[in-house]
């Protein structure tokens, strides 16, 4: 017979416990392999409770692995794989992760973790981050679009959103474009999840293996993984003065086999140069010749707070071969992921396809709750707002920099718009991990050179971003830059 | 003397109005490639107006590309390529898309179109999504989370989110899965753009060329192409009653190269069965023998509700290779797009580095929001009304199925939980396309059994899906089914 005391008082209903108490007597060996159980019914009478709580305790037991269902109706012991308790280590090594895994994702790991950012010491300078001003944020017009959408559309944007995104959207974007002078349906247009992920759709769409990537050098630093996992070969196009070198580009067009060419004319990232008409009108004259694909990033098409607005590349694009990337993460919240695509209808198509192979659906809520904010006018007036401020944070770095950056050895670019400053230290006998050292021993912190290079190369540069730092901020931390640099070159 | 007529009654500014008129004589000729502008100076004194409204005018004339600038002050006219009108199509040939597109993804792109939906007639049943009822959705108690978490967070949950996961929901999802018996850590989980994007993530970092995977035939349809967009082979595991064919998974582990084995071990997508604790342990075992990772696709782990609960098979992963993924789509809202992936730590390492360089960061703010919900005791709160809900739905579908398809040649698997029914027709002489199309004469729209496989296959079969339907229209609608099968089988 076997012993089970049940408590009537007890929170824990009466089959758990019949349950608990067989499964420890299985653990502990007091039942035994192939022994058989008493009968539901003998069970219960013996108990004194319903049938029917035993053959719940039973179906359990069964259902976790501990009995065997033999023909009849009797029950057998059965010894099942232990389970995982919460203090078993996952981290055994039957598998090793890294052997396994595809090389380039490997290699991209060991990156990733070298690049983690270090903390910013108290009463120190980042100026690291491209992320707007998260005290700028209008996060509460944003709630209050998200409360109507909800209210007023109710389940439907809680349900699959088609992939290619919110129509609504897809509409406001290219209504959005034509304000930069972009002719683009919303047909030609698909959301996606910040524009890193329309570069990753884009790569995994065009760079098939036997193909190449014509890229400037330097760019986006986070857009060479993505490259690297492709299966095609990086080419590095060398920036000049007024954008990539279109020489050296058309060297390589006419070897053929280009996937495409990735360019960011306005205030590219990291060195914010604003390419002129005359270099735009080359390029898309080049990637038509060769019949390439052109990709456009776009990603602070809304940032040009200076004057002088030259329009996107896309906006003469009559043939159809510019692919046009955009975000809201520059402008408004990272944290949103929305960014896009505008193509050819028929390129749409096919990265639509993808997209859904990748995602299923999109998140349609955050999606309505945008077009609802941009409806109220909030993006708009959000814009202003962001370029008298970012205007004038970046007219008192250009000016710190121009009065107190003395040393003949160092020389930055000026954008007219954007984030983003390049510095270029001149100086043979200095290598960039001494000037990131010695600026942080400064505390002050920037984005190594090196980061925005997918290969090797000469130049020893940083990039400061003033996304985050508001005029005081902008002002002190330039200065404090300025006096460091003065000295480090002095020495 | 250049003709140019200032209103100082209109809405547009003065140096747009010059800006207009100008770009107008450079397009119709009157100003021709070439041609000396007057100075800034004299052509402010001609149209009396302030010298900066014309320096403002020939800078956005020269940043749109209509101007030169030369040494000295004059400016030049420029001819600059066309922009694009709206009336523009921009589908011109120049690059055929679908020629330079990866071949798979061109492939995917024409299934994605052959298996669009169909709208359901009115009067129909449709019995195709696998999407819970958006009847049952708990939309008001989600919207006052997403206003909670604003409120009590604000601007942190719209920066760059980091890409691993906002980290409280990775501690709950780890809790969550506690429940089901699995001993996971908050750092062995990642969450993930639905469990969609899971999939495609470990097929990336696993399923690299040279490899193969392992699937079960029928499977889930959307993780098909998936698995075909990678250089992986891919292997088809026939189906028995109670689950893959061991045997035949075993011949093809011993011959080596298997990138992983993808298993949906509960209620399985199509076909509903929910294999035994005996088959779960011979499947782990032999994945540990031949050391392969172990996907395990617990999509609708949350939905057992009919007693008989067999815990995951994560739950005896004693040695680190099963890989758990889980989702939020099938139990709460597939708009969230919220999922997971619960792995050792060293491959959630490897996970975290491939959606940085895919996504960059997450949305925080509705993983913030889903936490509060599940604080809350919304989520425990709505399983058991879903349970309560889809008990009865269930038990409705296969009564009616008992009762009335009397036709011998058509069986079905009976779910314990979850919302698919398989249902397979034994008769040669019928088509797959003969029978959806007699069903949907009928009005009655299933998925057919052909989109689950990713080869060639014997079984004439389809799903029923019972997760949009109320009571009253599962009864109606599984009625109609039955007799329409019934006659269309004694035809």
């Amino acid at each position: 017979m076997i012993l089970i005391a049940l408590s009537h008082e007890s929170n824990v209903p009466l089959y758990k416990q019949v349950y608990k108490q067989l499964t420890d007597m299985i653990q502990l060996g007091t039942l035994l392999e192939g022994d058989q159980l008493p009968s539901t019914r003998a069970l219960a009478d013996q108990l004194h409770v319903n049938r029917t709580t035993i053959t719940r305790a039973y179906e359990e037991l069964w259902a976790t692995g501990y009995l065997e269902s033999r023909s009849g109706s009797y029950s057998y012991v059965r010894r099942r794989s232990p389970l995982v308790t919460a203090n078993h280590s996952n981290d055994t090594n039957l598998i090793n992760w890294h052997n396994i895994a595809d090389k380039t994702c490997d290699e991209l790991h060991v990156d990733f973790h070298h690049h983690k950012l270090a903390k910013c010491p108290p009463g120190g300078f980042d100026f690291r981050t491209l992320s707007p001003d998260s005290r700028l944020m209008p996060i509460d017009e944003f709630r209050k679009s998200i409360n109507h959408v909800i209210k007023s559309q109710g389940a439907k944007l809680f349900g699959y959103g088609h992939a290619s995104g919110y129509y609504p959207l897809r509409s406001l974007v290219s209504k959005q474009m034509a304000l930069h002078g972009m002719a683009v349906r919303a047909e030609d247009v698909i959301i996606t999840n910040g524009a890193q992920e329309a570069i990753s759709l884009l790569v995994q769409l065009l760079a098939h293996s036997g193909k190449k990537i014509a890229i400037e050098a330097p760019t986006y630093s986070a857009a060479i993984p993505l490259f690297k996992l492709s299966s095609s070969k990086i080419i590095n196009i060398p920036m000049t003065k007024v954008g990539m070198d279109l020489d050296v580009l058309q060297h390589h067009l006419k070897k053929g086999d280009m996937a495409f060419v990735y360019t960011i004319p306005n205030f590219h990232n990291p060195t914010g140069i604003t390419t002129p008409q005359s270099h735009r009108e080359q390029l898309i004259q080049l990637c038509e010749t060769y019949h390439v694909p052109l990709l456009e990033d776009g990603f602070e098409e809304e940032m040009k707070y200076m004057g002088k607005q030259i329009m996107p590349i896309k906006s003469m694009d009559t043939k159809g071969i510019v692919i046009y990337l955009g975000t809201f993460s520059k402008i408004l919240f990272p944290g949103l992921r929305i960014g896009w695509i505008a193509a050819p209808k028929a390129c749409i198509n096919l990265l639509e396809s993808l997209k859904h192979a990748r995602h299923i659906a999109d998140d349609h809520l955050k999606q309505a709750a945008l077009v609802h904010f941009c409806q109220q006018g909030q993006f708009e007036k959000h814009i202003k707002r962001m370029h008298r401020i970012y205007r004038k944070r970046m007219q008192i770095a250009l000016k710190t920099l121009r009065d107190q950056l003395t040393n003949e050895h160092i020389r930055y670019t000026k954008p007219l718009c954007g984030y983003t400053i390049w510095l270029t230290i001149n100086r043979s006998n200095l290598d960039e991990e001494q000037v990131f050292s010695y600026l942080q021993k400064n505390k002050i912190l920037v984005s190594p050179g090196s980061h925005y290079y997918s290969g090797d190369h000469q130049d020893l540069s940083f990039r400061i971003s003033i996304a985050q730092r508001n005029e005081s901020e902008v002002q002190n931390g330039i200065s404090a830059l300025c006096s460091a640099l003065n000295q480090m070159l002095t020495q």
